[in-house]
């Protein structure tokens, strides 16, 4: 018998009334989800937080998140400069204190000024501010060598994450067979998966080759791609590059043929370079043709870890600087999307939430869509723009916090080692020298929280890895 | 004939190629999304701003955004006690600096303990600081006169959009005439028929009495729903209140009314209360059972300008409080979910994009689903709950920074007026106290960029909002 609305309070009194939201009512694709990074483990190690503040005794004194790959909160200390810069944006009477250098100052005045009100409490555009997109395309022309970047092209995000997800809604239709799918590699960062169970997208896997290194193989790609053909439409290839959570850096060619797969087999492509390192590590390899128009960012011939930790032969190569060297069609058509935040790198501000992500060769309607898409959210935040604007254009050398900044970046040996480790790994450990440790001695410190099936892998993984490194670096 | 790869390869290097992603293959649901906030009135302002730079010759020398509610990009200057405990969160060197008074760095100091690492560059847990959310419970209870209120069912988020999009998207589900239907009032803020779009839900108007200064009516509730049963399920009731961009506050019998009906019908409660002006305008109705357990956040006696602006009688009531009192069913049984954010009432720090929501009654499976589709997006940025971990718990009458805050709070005529121009008819112009006016004189400016077609409305309604200011404050 069907319920009226009589009988629905009638049943309600007598408390047999059913939540409007239950597991069974819910949205199907939300269930579907899967976010390991965030899962079980990590709400368990939350109620193990709560019951040591309450003075359980347990075999440790407290949680270490080796979960996910957020540098401050193991220890990394920000950069001084990023976080003068975002101070004086912030509290604007401070570019009255005679503690803040010269420079800090003149970039802090310059983004106010093209803020809203000259404030960061004003919404920018949804797209983010002008200026920070124009410095964001310098950067990605030094970054390439020169090759042009359009500053209408690039969107500001709140993290990477933000963006990817926008990307994919766009690339979702269809239904049943031709609903739209997507490749991505396997293992992969597990934002795919989720976004993609999210969309009610189908993902299709490629396996990344463990024998060589978590090497991509286009013939592996093709593989993916017919069997999916029988299920679904395939309309875009995600590539990781470097590796997260495998670390492994793409050659040249293999991106070129990488290009020439997506292009033949008519799929968008989305480049993830999140862990592209240190934006200021490729300064040193600008071309003398990179137009820099703004006086106050100067070309920054800075070097950071990025350069000496890849192993011999492994330079990193954007897609957008592939692509377009390869000239016509390619260059001309192929569709790219690529990714980048602030919360990897030598920044490590993961939780400002700064991104962005350049579209290549997009169809003009549908990046009006985009920009559409985009402005419901209003804007991506303030401050992780900012902190954005200051990691592409770091202090050059004729500036006051030059030195500083530079100092800065070098990192003590058991820092450097467990960088390294979480880059190339994904395990997240602590270094030494924050617990103190006698000079000339180097040490880190992890917990064992998952289960033994889980710890055993991580065991293994971890003296490879030792191995590795100090073979490398003795 | 179907195209095989070598054919696409062939069309391709003939230029014969389409893009992938086209407005004829993308996401549909996208191409529905309209967003009249930041439209073609909008794109067209920037098109405007740039030819402006470039010299060329208009009617007016700057684009006025009157389109958005932006007090600090109109002028409004921030609270600099907000502004100087997030300066100290963000750089903590400043918490040595001789000129930052001692309850905010006592603030920064106990935000920072917080952290992951004592860093704002942390990701904090995915639904935000637990330092935090214990805050804004607090200022819950003090809303609500001490009605309990559970840090576990608040999610910190990055606006109230963010929120109020990962509640639609748990409540979308089923497919043609099953599809969820969500009633939204006429009119609406347009997030909400923007978001429906994109999450292919159905969007189940109902209509405010303009009449009767735009207030709602049960009987117009009951009409949308009945009606909207042919066609879809309407399975949640969006309200907004006060009313935006109408302004409207609902008085507690019509909330009761409203809470009767969405329980009989069995509708999911989703109260945009966003524009319930400043949280410190509460706390001198705060009961003393309020649970006050963090020692450095005491009781705001604080007076602002929501208790002065609304017409007498005119009291806001939040959803949860009238909900709890109506007892049970309702109080045990009405699922319901209430947003706020620091982007309005006397913060307006729109930039940072801060926001909450609280879930009331949620089944306890979902409100896990929901905990897991937040963490894939990580955490919401950490200056945004900063701003709002201050916001809820502004300084107390035996702080140092308790006379400037109050000071700060107190407005000029002009700006009052432009303030309560914005909140009630959601024309937003600027106050002629940023230009210089003759003491004694009030001003406001305001372009006249929209359309005639729009422009004799907007018009009208200025003229109709001055007439009643006058007669209210005169």
């Amino acid at each position: 018998m069907a319920l009226r609305t009589g009988d629905h309070s009638q049943a309600a009194t007598n408390g047999l009334k059913e939540k409007v939201l239950t597991l069974d009512t819910m949205n199907p694709c939300v269930r579907k989800v899967e976010y390991a990074v965030r899962g079980p483990i990590v709400l368990r190690a939350l109620e193990l937080e709560q019951e040591l503040r309450q003075g359980v005794k347990k075999p440790f004194t407290e949680v270490i998140r080796a979960n996910i790959g957020d540098a401050q909160a193991m220890g990394q200390t920000p950069i001084t400069f990023l976080r003068q810069v975002l101070a004086l944006c912030v509290h604007p009477d401070l570019l009255n204190s005679p503690h803040f250098p010269d420079d800090a100052k003149r970039r802090a005045e310059r983004i106010l000024q093209a803020c809203g009100g000259h404030s960061l409490g004003a919404y920018s555009i949804s797209s983010g501010t002008q200026l920070i997109r124009e410095d964001v395309a310098r950067y990605i022309e030094r970054r390439d060598g020169g090759i042009p970047a359009d500053p209408n092209n690039i969107f500001l995000s709140t993290g990477a994450s933000d963006a990817i997800v926008t990307l994919l809604k766009l690339l979702v239709a269809g239904e049943g067979g031709t609903r739209t799918g997507v490749l991505i590699p396997i293992p992969q960062y597990p934002l795919y998966s989720a976004a993609l169970a999210e969309l009610n997208a189908v993902q299709v896997d490629y396996y990344l080759d463990e024998e060589r290194a978590w090497a991509l193989d286009v013939a592996e790609l093709r593989r993916a791609l017919l069997q999916a053909r029988d299920h679904c439409r395939p309309r875009a290839l995600c590539i990781i590059n470097p590796g997260n959570p495998t670390g492994q850096v793409q050659t040249r060619e293999c991106i070129e043929a990488v290009i020439r797969f997506a292009f033949e087999e008519g799929l968008f492509l989305l480049a993830d370079e999140v862990l592209a390192g240190a934006p200021a590590g490729r300064g040193r390899r600008a071309a003398a043709r990179a137009p820099v128009t703004h006086p106050a960012v100067a070309r920054p011939p800075v070097q950071v870890y990025q350069d000496n930790v890849y192993a011999e032969g492994s330079q990193f190569h954007s897609f957008k600087k592939v692509l377009t060297e390869m000239g016509p069609p390619y260059a001309t058509r192929q569709e790219l999307a690529s990714f980048h935040s602030v919360s990897k790198g030598y920044m490590g501000e993961c939780g400002f939430r700064g991104g962005y992500v350049e579209v290549v060769n997009m169809d003009a309607a549908v990046q009006q869509q985009m920009q559409k898409l985009r402005s419901v959210r209003l804007c991506p935040p303030t401050p992780g723009q900012v902190l954005l604007d200051v990691a592409v254009s770091p202090p050059a050398p004729s500036d006051p916090s030059f030195a500083q900044f530079q100092a800065e970046l070098g990192l003590a040996p058991d820092m450097f080692f467990c960088l390294r480790l979480l880059e190339e790994t994904g395990i997240c450990v602590v270094p030494g020298s924050g617990f103190g440790q006698r000079e000339g001695t180097y040490h880190f410190r992890m917990t064992i929280l998952p289960p033994m099936e889980k710890l055993r892998p991580l065991l293994e993984t971890l003296s490879q890895f030792h191995a590795k490194f100090t073979r490398e670096y003795s």
